[in-house]
């Protein structure tokens, strides 16, 4: 199924829910904003906007049901698989800067976005960057980490996140560069944290 | 001056622009929002909607106006003024610390808001981490540093912001250990950075 070409077919409830959700992503990708633009959605997937509210009851439900579905996205394809914890490490960092370089505008609108806004939306970033966190901790091999470690360890994540963000406006640090600075810095917090 | 009494006092210009964001700050640090309560604003500096509108001929403006005055603040009180290095980085900790954890919500709307809103907002918040990060090189006695070490210094920002924001949370960091732990990664992020 396609789920850009415009369909009048009767879908069962999910797969309609992920098909407007789908498409939510893909016009956020190409014109990143705060609000979905319901209507477009509506026309791109063949159905009433009435239908849409029948599936997310406000623009608001749908606007979080999009930015979860980014959130899931982004922690799917940094998954590194199974492999030695460094080679893990390595991998997951660089889908991440891959991703968010090539998916800027859709994550900061998006995923950093979410940070700064209502208790909703907060509650779904922070949802997102704990699982990063249960992540990073496995493979450390502290998954029984107190709170300080904790703590630090979403400290880095934000700093990962920065740095990614950071770097191609500098001009001076390349993914290479900037992964390695990512990694050391994760030692340096292990030992502050320790 | 009080801000806060009802005043059809005239003003000049500048005096009204800064009464008129003093409230709207005032405001926003009772009810943080993603909007800025015009109407209200405009009662409380007894002024009529469309004289506020003179001063910011849009919500928008107004909006970013208060989100400057606010990063700009946040500046302020963490300007550690004249000590050794080690000192002025303890003292600009514990202020930041002090200041995000009492004015939380307006921290997160307005500062860490700005990070994930539109291009302009985005700008305000940039500029105002570009200032952190400048005081933190300029503490370190490297205000000539290469891409590399600014991209960190301001990667380690976002840790400090993440770590203060999530360490009341844990309830197991209390203020003297995250800014030891915030101090540490700076040295650890100096090294992984050299």
């Amino acid at each position: 199924m396609s789920a850009s070409a415009p369909t009048r077919r009767r879908l069962d409830p999910d797969a309609r829910r992920r098909q407007l959700i789908e498409l939510g992503l893909r016009l956020l990708a190409r014109h990143p904003s705060a609000e979905v633009p319901i209507d477009r959605i509506a026309e791109e997937a063949g159905i009433s906007r009435g239908l849409l509210f029948h599936y997310f009851p406000t623009k608001r439900d749908f606007h979080v049901a999009v930015v979860t579905a980014a959130a899931e996205l982004l922690v799917d394809v940094t998954d590194p698989g199974p492999a030695p914890p460094e080679e893990r490490l390595r991998r997951s960092l660089e889908a991440y800067v891959d991703y968010v370089t090539e998916n800027r505008d859709l994550y900061v609108a998006l995923v950093r976005g979410a940070a700064g806004a209502d208790e909703e939306l907060q509650r779904v970033f922070d949802r997102t960057r704990g699982r990063f966190a249960e992540r990073a901790l496995d493979i450390l091999g502290r998954p029984d980490a107190g709170p300080l470690l904790r703590t630090a360890v979403r400290g880095w994540l934000a700093l990962v996140e920065e740095t990614t963000l950071d770097a191609p406006r500098t001009g001076g640090v390349d993914r290479a560069a900037l992964v390695d600075l990512q990694e050391r810095v994760l030692a340096g917090v292990l030992e502050a944290a320790g």
